[in-house]
């Protein structure tokens, strides 16, 4: 992930609402793609964030247009670690 | 999900390395495609068990051909929810 592309929300920990505005707002900025991005556990948030947003707010007009799964190296030293990580690619159908 | 597809396994609350070994046997069992299944927030556990078997087992020979995302709707009457889902294709290079 060195390239950071435009319009990525990051999922944490916050609640819902709060990513799921976020994604609302980058379509309603005339943006047609989103992505949304997450590690470990709040994988599980991301895919529920999508989800809301496609059912609730976009209902039909959103499209996944691609999944992305894989792994990230994370920490220094005795630290490392591997995390799973989550790609969620969407975009809008006008 | 109403037709069960053969390969299959469902990622609950076992460790980690329960679900990996279950996706190793059935590729070494002959068979050249495996599913992986979640709902809510074993979501993340999926994704986890995907890539320690695809990084750790079977460096290069395995494949995601394809990750679904979706809403399925749990219990009944007042306790009805949305839970979402995730649906992880994994194939095998010969």
């Amino acid at each position: 992930m060195s390239r950071a592309p435009p319009d990525v929300v990051f999922i944490g920990k916050k609640p819902l609402m709060a990513y799921a505005t976020a994604v609302m707002m980058h379509f309603n900025s005339g943006s047609n793609q989103c992505t949304v991005k997450a590690r470990g556990q709040s994988i599980s948030h991301a895919v529920d964030v999508v989800e809301v947003v496609r059912n609730r707010f976009f209902q039909g007009k959103l499209v996944i247009k691609e999944v992305k799964i894989g792994t990230e190296l994370l920490g220094e030293g005795d630290e490392q670690r591997n995390v799973s990580t989550i790609e969620i690619v969407l975009s809008k159908n006008d």
